[in-house]
């Protein structure tokens, strides 16, 4: 690589985000790019002009070690999406220009099927003026929503998290001989794959959820409340886990059955889902008159880099070295993709596919991976997810405490 | 000890008190007890007559191993406070009938404040009708709200817990180049140790959270917004985090400022609070008008036994330890206690106290470990903190998430 590299991040962060800008890093650094420039806040600082070269942060072996360890986007993140090339060519003028100013020849970018559609502009913009630089997407969502790919990167440290936080909840929910039923709120806007994790609490020495819901089917209240009574006759503690995105049959989210809920909207449009848990909490409370408790997983599940999976670390890493390696040898308007290439012991490699066919599209959990209530995931779902939230990193704690890469000052 | 044990388990779970367990059980059986029973539930269970051989369930060293790595009681708990002996001999009397029948020599209570009125109460009763019986408390709380003990087990492990998610937080909240707040409720109903413990986030690596509110100090709600706009000139980041348990100068609770807040009371009396970052956070939102988060800890700060603090587990299962031969070399009516002997390095020893000076009582944190503006603990405080969540447990995963000893069934 004889031409400099940037690399940015963009979206919701994850606690594996800073693996793929680590194995891009050391990897272009390897093949001989002269410069890594890592944006700031994703396309949108660097079109302000706000970038760092990375070496000046990143200076040994321990620091990458540090940099893996280290949940949320290190670089800065956006939300802030490409217009299309034809609605307003001016910001790629700007933008390209930028770009042959720092003599960038690849252009790295890590994020979900939105900043898939930043790749996919900028590649349709650089072959109409001719432009030689390489530009790559790197998969990443806790969503685990994209196509093509078998999974993404971050999912499996997510699911790590949920099914290993609902596994100590469970325990707790059933400490007092009274009737209680804990709803548990998982992130997943479209998408249940995060949610579905939840079933992967359970084994020999845990009963695992009572009730999972997902968003891809339609959520009936009334069905709902009549399941949580039937369990209520075989055991005191029930335990229930949902989707944020939950809808009832009229195309309502169950969070906006309340006041405060549902009332914002990120910059990609989307409305941002709270409260779901309040709200069936509060109608079991109602209907069933028995001790509840919602507890949102929050951000937690997105940063929780302490209970990274080995697994997602190694391929969030391994994203980023093939990503570099695909553009060296003349690969762009790329995401990298990871292929299942075996299930007994589990064995992935790294793909590559055009980003088009990437890019706005996004993956269901397939309705038979759910059972026919609608209520539970399947086995087949569990051997999905299982390998890829195998395996902890070697903790590095200071006082007490995991250690992070420094901040960028 | 020629006669049989028995131990129970009451009160709010930690993620270290079946480590207190464990030590009950080893050391008895160590010191011959032929039998050692745990009550179901705690006091209430055992009137009921329900109580199990812990011998069946606990038969070899990774039966330990996995007990101390298993969070919430394992034999499980109650919150029923035993009525003074005057009021109502009645369930004393029974409560010796089944002692008596058990050939019980030996009683252990692993619990908080309220549950050393029931080891004081036990003793008062059987000095009355010269009864044999040792009774001896074994301290636990994540609150760390018990007189005469440097600290209580349970404590360490939960402020690991705070200060490794906070830290988490503060890294995920600064993604974006935004303003946003978020705020971070904490439990503590009238102790501040564990919100305060937010400020062991801070390091080389991290600024820690900006503010920290304990319920010992009255909370102003004006001068707080003041604080949050006056720091929000210097950084588009703020974290704020809160005790559950903060009141203004009214003596109303902060989530008492909302309609679904503050409504259901536990059976030791205690109203539940929950909702206090909310209410702070949209307070913010409204006279800020930046974006905002809140995020409880919820049941999870006392349940995450995957963070458990190293030095936590072994003073908790020490705590046991020392109860047992306490008691097998003829004292009764005490608590253990944990005396803090040297600082660097910290060292710790265990001494017992009369019961009656624990029991009931409960420790603020200090006016001089708060900062005068009363927005932040002191270094005092930290210093304090610290030594108590070092060190990590060698994980026991299994299939990518903690192994806990097999529930009772």
């Amino acid at each position: 690589m004889n031409k400099n590299v940037i690399v940015g991040q963009s979206g919701g962060p994850t606690s594996v985000i800073n693996a793929s800008l680590a194995g891009v890093f050391t990897t272009a650094k390897e093949l001989g790019a002269p410069h890594v420039y890592g944006m700031r806040n994703g396309i949108e600082g660097f079109l302000q002009e706000r970038y760092v070269d990375i070496s000046d942060y990143i200076r040994n072996d321990v620091d990458v070690e540090l940099l893996k360890r280290t949940p949320s986007a290190f670089l800065g993140s956006c939300r802030y999406k490409l217009p299309k090339v034809d609605k307003d060519e001016a910001v790629y003028k700007k933008l390209f220009e930028i770009l042959e100013k720092l003599e960038i020849g690849y252009f790295f970018y890590i994020g979900g099927n939105d900043s898939m559609d930043t790749i996919a502009q900028l590649t349709i913009y650089a072959e109409r003026i001719g432009s030689d630089i390489k530009f790559m997407g790197v998969p990443k969502t806790i969503d685990n929503d994209l196509v093509v790919t078998d999974h993404t990167p971050g999912f499996g440290s997510a699911a790590k998290y949920v099914a290993t936080s609902v596994k100590e909840l469970i325990r707790d929910n059933k400490v007092n001989d009274m009737d209680v039923v804990t709803v548990i709120e998982i992130m997943g806007r479209d998408a249940g794959w995060l949610t579905g994790s939840a079933a992967l609490s359970k084994g020999p020495d845990c009963d695992g959820p009572d009730l999972i819901y997902l968003p891809e089917l339609v959520f009936d209240m009334d069905k709902f409340i009549a399941r949580v009574a039937e369990i209520q006759k075989e055991r005191r503690s029930v335990i229930v886990c949902v989707s944020e995105g939950i809808r009832t049959a009229d195309g309502k989210y169950v969070c906006e059955y309340t006041d405060t809920a549902g009332r914002t909207t990120d910059s990609f449009g989307h409305k941002q889902l709270t409260g779901t848990a309040r709200v069936l909490a509060e109608v079991i409370n109602e209907r069933l008159g028995c001790k509840v408790r919602a507890i949102e997983f929050s951000s937690l599940q997105r940063c929780a880099a302490h209970l990274q999976s080995e697994t997602d670390v190694n391929e969030a890493f391994h994203v980023g070295v093939a990503a570099v390696r695909a553009a060296a040898a003349g690969e762009s308007g790329k995401v990298i993709i990871i292929e299942r290439v075996d299930e007994e012991p589990y064995q992935s490699t790294m793909g590559s596919c055009d980003v088009h066919l990437v890019a706005n599209y996004k993956k269901d959990v397939p309705r038979g991976w759910i059972n026919e209530e609608g209520d539970y995931v399947t086995k087949q779902f569990i051997d999905y997810v299982r390998p890829l939230i195998l395996g902890e990193l070697t903790d590095i704690y200071v006082d007490g405490i995991p250690r992070h890469i420094d901040n960028i000052r």
